[in-house]
């Protein structure tokens, strides 16, 4: 199904803005996990949550974030309408998952021509639903606002939880560096069909303060997304040899270690790690995620000279 | 100052992405009170707040809300990129205030083509921020997605929190129906140049459950907005000579009574309240907000037929 059609009754533009709120109320009602009544969901001014949402845990603090994807940028025509939906809610939930945090609600804004599709919409609100529902997040409200004919963007903003968040800054001198999964190659499947490392993110969090001292989810790749985790005059002393190639890097071929470095959107978790918490860390991953690789792939070192191979460029935005 | 430029050294593709998000956070940097330092304010995966914000009440519940301003529908080159900026923070917060909350902390996402000036989008964010400080909003985070050329939008999601949201639903037939300040006319100025009716939201929401039993804020119109509080099988028994009309719309000219029907983004609080509480609103009103007009438009009356004139349709997005 073709995300912009030419046929004007088939257009969102046929039904305009009541019409179209209602379709999209009545899409939402097949996922009552995910979609609550008025004034929980869509329906008034604002939505009206619980303060903690649906958070079970003793949160300290509560995260929010934002995210879009734009036809043409994140998602093209090749990619189902399922899984663009699907891909805004994991993107979003993976920053969430690399602060060690739990995701709660979401509202939806979007910002599209007259001529999107109307099955490909609601495609786009089955996926954003799915996976809303298996992440165990609620979509609390919305938006639509009318752009350019074949323009389509959606901008999720999630709110979630946790104890004590895990940030970016906090790394040592001497801390190891892993990385989950595998990385490179992402645009063969993985950008869009992941599973944010929430779970994974929650172990780390629950380990004693000072253990997991950085943590950030590679949405950029390696290249760009590791030096942010280096305090100043430090660099990664990494063991290139040991970095995690995906099967999908090696299906591109090329040079596979770039890949890893520079494709991005592996939405990995990539975490410093105080050394005398190693072998407790690998005791508790190997049974909580028996299938999930933890690799690692190099230390922080003194010294502020560049750790990391001069490759090409990560993804810039705007940047032709 | 015009939005998108053709000189391509003042352009943000000039800057690309890391840049851009180094001046972005310049900035912000004059507001200390609206944007913190990271991970409070932007620079980690997500923004870390506390639970209740900046909220000094007693909460129960957390107040969710999104809004978009797209160039060309929300705002056009007439329009100062600093109101432009200022309107999307006031859009948000006063659908907040149409539930009696407090505004809290948001994020914006921005979605953007390569041409757009840098100077337009500092007077954008200055406009944003200090709209923000205005009203007490925390700006903690967002993020920027490259779009087509001449593209411009603007996504906000602001949180709030209130002790007991004033509802659309509600209201019972005998409820007065009251509007703040006046209608018509926004086209001219007001449409991004209002102050959001948060304290009087809280005055609202202040009485006795079950005095104001149904709010909303006036965004589309009256015609739209108003029939949104009818209960099933009650209309709205209106007195139009009552209809307060601005002096824009005044201005303006036409059949005024069309103006405060149709205009719309009027942004005042339209809501019902049970009679025995008139008298009693009228003198706190006089003592808040001795120089914001309080009109009692009408009734909420048994019946289904329409209490609202056939003007013509308010703006719908998306309809040609």
């Amino acid at each position: 199904m073709q995300i912009f059609t030419t046929h004007n009754r088939e257009a969102i533009a046929a039904w305009g803005e009541i019409v179209l709120l209602e379709n999209i109320a009545q899409w939402l009602k097949t996922f009552p996990r995910v979609a609550r009544p008025t004034p929980r969901g869509m329906g008034d001014d604002c939505a009206v949550l619980p303060v903690f949402g649906n958070f079970s845990g003793d949160a300290a603090m509560r995260l929010v974030t934002t995210d879009s994807v734009v036809f043409g940028k994140h998602f093209d025509a090749g990619v189902p309408a399922r899984a663009a939906g699907a891909k805004l809610i994991r993107r979003n939930t993976s920053d969430i998952a690399a602060m060690g945090g739990v995701p709660a609600d979401a509202v939806l804004a979007l910002i599209m021509g007259g001529n999107v599709a109307q099955d490909w919409l609601k495609d786009f609100y089955a996926g954003a639903c799915e996976a809303c529902d298996a992440l165990g997040i609620e979509l609390a409200g919305g938006d639509v606002s009318s752009g350019p004919e074949s323009f389509f963007s959606a901008t999720l903003a999630l709110t979630g939880f946790a104890e004590r968040p895990l940030l970016r800054t906090g790394a040592r001198v001497g801390d190891l560096i892993f990385v989950t999964g595998t990385l490179g190659g992402s645009i063969l499947k993985k950008h869009y069909a992941f599973t944010p490392r929430i779970a994974e993110g929650r172990l780390l969090a629950s380990f004693p303060a000072g253990a997991v001292t950085a943590c950030i989810d590679i949405t950029d790749g390696l290249k760009k997304d590791l030096p942010a985790l280096f305090p100043a005059g430090t660099h990664g002393d990494l063991d290139l040899s040991a970095i995690p190639i995906s099967e999908d890097a090696h299906a591109l071929g090329g040079n596979l270690t770039e890949r890893a470095f520079c494709d991005g959107e592996d939405y990995e978790l990539l975490f410093c790690l105080a050394p005398e918490f190693e072998s407790e860390l690998r005791s508790c991953w190997q049974i909580a995620f028996p299938s999930v690789r933890l690799t690692r792939i190099g230390k922080i070192a003194a010294g502020a000279q560049p750790g990391v191979p001069a490759f090409r460029n990560a993804y810039e935005h705007f940047k032709s």
